[in-house]
């Protein structure tokens, strides 16, 4: 039985379920089979119990563990492992993360030589959100001065015209997708978050994180149509054919709670509601009715998907779906984001979670079934489950009772 | 009740069913929903019922398609409206297809103009043998010439090292793929078919059958482990890592069938032998005992695959194993081969087959359910349903007894 959102007394318990699964098991499972002793930073590839399927390591988790890590010791007690096992990826990072034209990679091998580089910077953008954390737990100036500096890659690539040759030809059909935006946005919050208010590439993050919205607002929040686009014209057409009519909904309302925090933290109730509406639209269109769960995919118009994978049900998705309506909830106090919360909590912690081995599964299909069920690889490690349970506990913390809008 | 492969009355009523799938259900929903009136070629992109949903052009299909149209006329008869069709295609290409470097895209819009050109050169393979099919169909000297011209641009790319910036880095990790070896093996095999054994790039199609042959048996196909590899090193080295343990048993058990036609073109036991082997191999790994079909990817060694979409069943795998296990049973006589086609015979027809609309659908979940309707899409047209019915109808007319080992 899930503790219920609208008491207080389910909210203390609800915020130890969240808690609990943090540190006595997500945590562990990662600091027991993830650190690898001898090459330093992460094996993300593990089987169900934690067992190393595959050696190569993801530069994106690289980053994103060292912030989780770092995250944790910033904010729920100054454990010595958690700062160790920051300080591990770092170090992977600036020994093995940078190619010698200042690229990231996207996989290097065990030991760290070159395995992929791809087009875009993600792998930047945790590199500095990792470096920022760190900075701040350690009080490294070299992680902070890495920090700004991988944000400016990313920005210089993803938003410099030509920096990333484009999958699809611009001169016949301009695109942009919401991703480089929403990710931009996460960045800079966290920059300003453990570093203040820092300058990147002449804008303060603050200005960046104002840029950012206007873009996600102007160019993927549609009314007309009631929905958040994922991929869109240049001055936010709608392209009628398979990829311009894909949502993703999960994505999009990871970008709503990105929203929503940062009107909280202004105090600012228009942005505080265009993440609630980004979150309104987005459950309609992603929440399955029949077998619950939020789809992967879905089409503009309700044609098929090309992606033939398109109605199964990720592990992160649905993480986002747990911190977007409980952050709807805590910032409203309307009944429906506490039904939509323990929703989507109830069913994600009944399908994805492990009770053998601990952690979760990461692919299921439609109706709830593990698909495959190693606990990681290079897209799947140390980030959106804590990420989740860390700041949906802390809210909770914050919020022993609803706060309703902050302004 | 599928009819008996193993006697002569089951093989008359096979061939009729296979001949009146293609003729009577499949050819007629590409020519009546995919040839694109205004701007000539195919549209692929159609819902269920033949709606187009997305006109955007593949530039694989408009060769797939037209080798398919010119391939009928060529043996089925000589019906005008297939030379029609395959017209089109060829015309589209030749005004469309290739950007000024020589190079082919891989999508364009349906008025021609470019969108995507990807690293690999398959859209130059699948031209090549629609003008060879297309040369022979309407006596056409610039066909047969275009398709040894595209066969060379296949080669240069395909085979001359760093033409193909790799994926993964060559220096830390050199790695073969077994498709460019197949794909080529085919092409070559078409250009003979339809043109004599011509030359390109210093090789007679002969010549370069052989070498992909010795390709894929010294690299590829590991007696030890009783598997055909998908990706290995360069000498054939197992690289035991999510990508080279991968293995897909619909790309091999093709390979397998080319290699046993060419086994039978050639009188050569030895090269039948090679291909029954990895059909057996291959079925072993890839059919599915719970829910039957078969699993588009395993793993090696049975480690959780890194594709979430492992275990679905695509339309093009079945079509692949019901040629591959009806060409075996007509070269051996052996029951197994007989029992495997009816498995996989049935199986397709009762879970691809849309009894409404006509056609295949693609792309089905593990238990056979339906997962998207489309019948078509950038990966889906006029080629692998059609090929497997051609080829199974002609080869039941050619062996109204089973023809034994045939030297």
């Amino acid at each position: 039985m899930t503790p219920d959102l609208t008491t207080p007394d389910g909210r203390t318990a609800l915020a130890a379920v969240y808690r609990e699964t943090l540190l006595g098991d997500v945590i562990p499972f990662w600091l027991r089979h993830g650190l690898d002793s001898q090459h330093g930073g992460y094996l993300t590839a593990l089987a169900r119990d934690g067992r190393v399927i595959d050696t190569d390591k993801s530069v994106w988790f690289q980053g994103r563990g060292a912030w989780t890590f770092a995250t944790l010791y910033n904010t729920a007690g100054r454990e010595p492992r958690w700062l160790d096992a920051a300080k591990t990826g770092i170090e992977f990072l600036r020994r093995h993360g940078t190619a010698s034209n200042g690229k990231m990679y996207f996989t290097v091998t065990r030991d760290g030589r070159p395995l992929r580089m791809r087009r875009y910077v993600y792998s930047e953008s945790f590199a500095s959100i990792a470096n920022a954390a760190y900075a701040r737990a350690a009080a490294d100036g070299r992680a902070a001065g890495d920090a700004v500096r991988h944000f400016e890659t990313y920005l210089q690539y993803s938003f410099a015209p030509g920096k990333i040759p484009p999958k699809v030809s611009p001169e016949t059909r301009p695109t942009v997708g919401i991703g480089s935006f929403m990710i931009g946005l996460a960045t800079a919050q966290e920059l300003r978050e453990n570093l203040g208010d820092v300058t990147a590439r002449g804008r303060t993050c603050t200005e960046w994180i104002d840029w950012f919205i206007d873009r996600i607002e102007r160019l993927f929040v549609r009314p007309e149509l009631q929905v958040v686009l994922e991929t869109a014209g240049p001055n936010g057409e709608i392209l009628d054919h398979f990829d311009g009519r894909l949502l993703n909904p999960g994505h999009t309302l990871e970008a709503a709670w990105f929203i929503m925090h940062e009107g909280k933290f202004r105090r600012d109730r228009r942005l505080i509601q265009l993440g609630l509406t980004m979150l309104d639209w987005m459950w309609d269109r992603g929440w399955d009715e029949e077998y619950g769960g939020l789809y992967y995919f879905r089409d503009l118009l309700g044609l098929p998907v090309q992606e033939y994978w398109h109605d199964m049900k990720f592990w992160w998705p649905h993480c986002e779906a747990i911190i977007a309506t409980q952050l709807a909830w805590s910032l409203t106090g309307d009944a429906r984001y506490a039904r939509w919360h323990r929703q989507v909590h109830d069913w994600s912690f009944r399908h994805f979670a492990d009770r053998e081995f601990g952690e979760w599964y990461g692919y299921l299909h439609r109706d709830g079934r593990v698909s495959v069920t190693l606990k990681g690889n290079m897209w799947k490690g140390p980030f959106h489950l804590p990420r989740m349970l860390w700041y949906c506990w802390r809210l909770l913390d914050q919020h022993s009772e609803p706060a309703g809008p902050p302004c």
